[in-house]
């Protein structure tokens, strides 16, 4: 019998939780709030399902200081989803935008509006895609299979000046983005932790700020709550959940109001249609999703109640420090991890460049990436309780994954093994 | 503090659980298999998770009898995800089986294929759908949102006939099926028991059987394992799980293997667009999901567990009976419920017509519907610990939702009470 105290575990998502939550969830299942019933019996509609909504929710705008203008969606949802989410509601956002554009100067004639609209569409429906990895890539791709290649513009494929591998990311200047004098691109999108490769944006990129910037949708699936965020940087983030929110099952997205109704209005379906674009599924609709304070279908509000807990154990632990305690926490495991590793740099080497290291997916490789050599550092590493720490199948080598529910102790754990490690090898 | 054992839970979904599944779950939460993980943190790609999933596939097809020629398909999704996705799927399928016969005649000419496939779309595609209640109601809305209303033909609005109300299921010499001989619909869709009206299909419908049969969609959220199923006679059938199956979080589908590759083909996104159909998420794409056996994206493994645990006991609790033991208690409290409402027809009124009674949601008026006394109802049925009887807003008065997890001594005791309030009224 393993106990949970026993181990130390780096996988890459689903992540670990922390054990009190877990303690606290094993209970409510059975009976909450001496109700009688668990928390997965419950229905979402309740008064006890509202109240977990709501905590949660303002467990996150405390956290990440969210502004007033902002608005927090949770869907029964995962990453993947959110791919497809983003670009069916952006598009759609944009359509009407143009839509009512040309509307104001035709007027009535609605087979002119078509006609223009047409035009504009072919013409200036550009989404631009930031491909750093495999997350970002796998978007990019989702995005063309429900709009088409010719509305997709990849602003950068960070493997072309990397060997075709993906590990680092090139200067701004060096990225495509649809000019903005041309109408800019409906929205641009990057994926700020990429999960499998292990880089992550150090910054905002300075090429999407300004007055007139365009509309920036982050894929932060794998960094959630992990540091700060400008949130008013952004039109959309999301997360789904596993990683360092809570349990599979959920994603959070965060998104700022004037693109919801009433300021914004989607195109409708007969539209978007006639236009050659998708019609997403109701249940992927921010606006209908937000209209319905994230109850439009039944949400699982077991994994909205574990986030809330994750999220409630931080606000406790940093006060008014928010999410700034987390990211010195996070940072500190990081760096702790990547000095030992650059310590030792003939035996390992980090996978991506020093400049796009990502804090919360460690990758490595050891003895050059022998993969017998690999496998007998793994199972050195198991002996010890420092479990997951295999790297995706795509990478090879090694993973440690620096979740928020990888403690401190943790790390120092993995650091030793690797000091201990390099002086026997 | 009100403990498990004090009440029986009628609400309408999430639904009760069994104590004993919910029991071994807080175990499982902590650590799963003493490995130190629990079931939430585990990879959903491990050799566990995988043998849960493949467990929870074995029971379900024990159950049911699925055959050899039937796929079984978990996803991250509910009963409202799936009526996109079945849209999405059968419309696609419908499409590049259209597309395969016009290249066959035509060749080579593409502009000349797409031509022919714009004029067979615009003349032939048609989804039938039998509206018995609100949710094939919000079914058939969501296809007309996706493709379009002149693609809808609704061959059956079951409130016509009955004042405006759901209520009955009309005579299928009534309803306007879109001709076989014209081609057919590309599928016939309903939904085999309705939640919120308690109306339920008693049978398998005559006019959708034989040689010529059109693919038939059936959505079984709410009466899922709780009887007998001809799988064979649906080209798909699917659930949200909350309800009789297990928490929410998933949605299982049961799908004919021949429309799945490599026998069926589903059109190219491209081609979707093109002709004005949309295109749907990669998550709810149905031979996506198939090919990478339910894992193309992350699976809440800890929900398919729950279904797992839930339908293994129906299998140890009736072994060579399969699920028709459970469809003998299912109708043994149905019919001990609705008895007690007809012998007390002065006071009870159930809102369904008798021939569609649903043996899953009984819906009933108390005083005639009179609010103020039907709240008095409820106060005294609360107090004896049944709860979760208050009817859907939109047909008001009560509702005893009667799944799996609702004992045989917890109809009992509804039974005793409904006597009671008769006897003293």
């Amino acid at each position: 019998m393993v106990n949970r105290s026993d181990i130390h575990y780096f996988g890459a998502g689903p992540a670990p939780l922390p054990t009190a939550v877990l303690e606290n969830a094993a209970q409510v299942l059975l009976n909450y709030r001496d109700k009688g019933l668990g928390l997965c019996e419950i229905s979402h509609r309740s008064p006890e399902a509202n109240e977990i909504l709501t905590n949660t929710k303002q467990a996150l705008i405390t956290l990440l200081d969210i502004p007033d203008d902002y608005d927090v969606l949770f869907l029964q949802s995962g990453g993947t989803g959110e791919f497809s989410a983003t670009v069916y509601n952006l598009v759609s956002i944009w359509v009407e935008k143009q839509r009512a554009k040309i509307a104001a100067e035709v007027g009535d004639d609605e087979a002119e509006v078509l006609k223009r609209l047409r035009s504009v569409v072919d013409d200036e429906l550009r989404l631009d895609y930031l491909v750093t990895g495999s997350w970002s890539l796998k978007a990019s791709q989702e995005a063309t299979r429900l709009v088409g290649a010719k509305h997709v513009n990849v602003a950068l494929d960070a493997r072309k000046s990397n060997d075709g591998k993906f590990g680092r990311i090139p200067a701004e200047d060096e990225w495509t983005l649809t000019p903005r004098a041309r109408g800019g691109p409906a929205f641009v999108y990057f994926c700020d932790n990429e999960t499998v490769d292990g880089v992550e944006f150090p910054a905002f990129p300075k090429s999407l700020e300004g007055d007139d910037a365009p509309l920036v949708c982050a894929d932060m699936s794998s960094n959630f709550i992990s540091r700060k965020v400008d949130v008013r940087k952004y039109a959309v983030i999301f997360g789904g959940a596993q990683k360092n929110i809570g349990s599979t099952g959920i994603a959070i997205v965060i998104m700022r109001k004037s693109l919801l109704p009433p300021t914004s209005k989607s195109a409708s379906p007969d539209l978007l249609r006639a236009l050659n674009l998708p019609v997403g599924p109701i249940v992927l609709d921010y606006p209908t999703i937000s209209k319905n304070n994230s109850l439009y279908n039944t949400l699982p509000i077991f994994d909205v109640w574990v986030a809330g807990q994750v999220m409630d154990r931080l606000v406790n632990n940093y006060g008014a420090k928010k999410i700034g305690g987390q990211e010195e926490v996070s940072n500190e495991k990081a760096r702790l991890i990547y000095e030992t590793l650059d310590k030792y740099s003939d035996l390992y080497r980090v996978v991506p460049d020093k400049t796009a290291r990502s804090r919360m997916n460690i990758c490595f490789r050891v003895h050059g990436g022998d993969a017998e050599r690999e496998k007998a550092f793994l199972a050195g590493a198991e002996k010890k309780g420092l479990l997951g720490l295999k790297g995706h199948r795509s990478v090879g080598g090694i993973r440690a994954s620096n979740y928020n529910a990888v403690s401190l102790e943790g790390a120092k754990l993995l650091v030793s093994y690797l000091e201990e490690y390099a002086k026997a090898a």
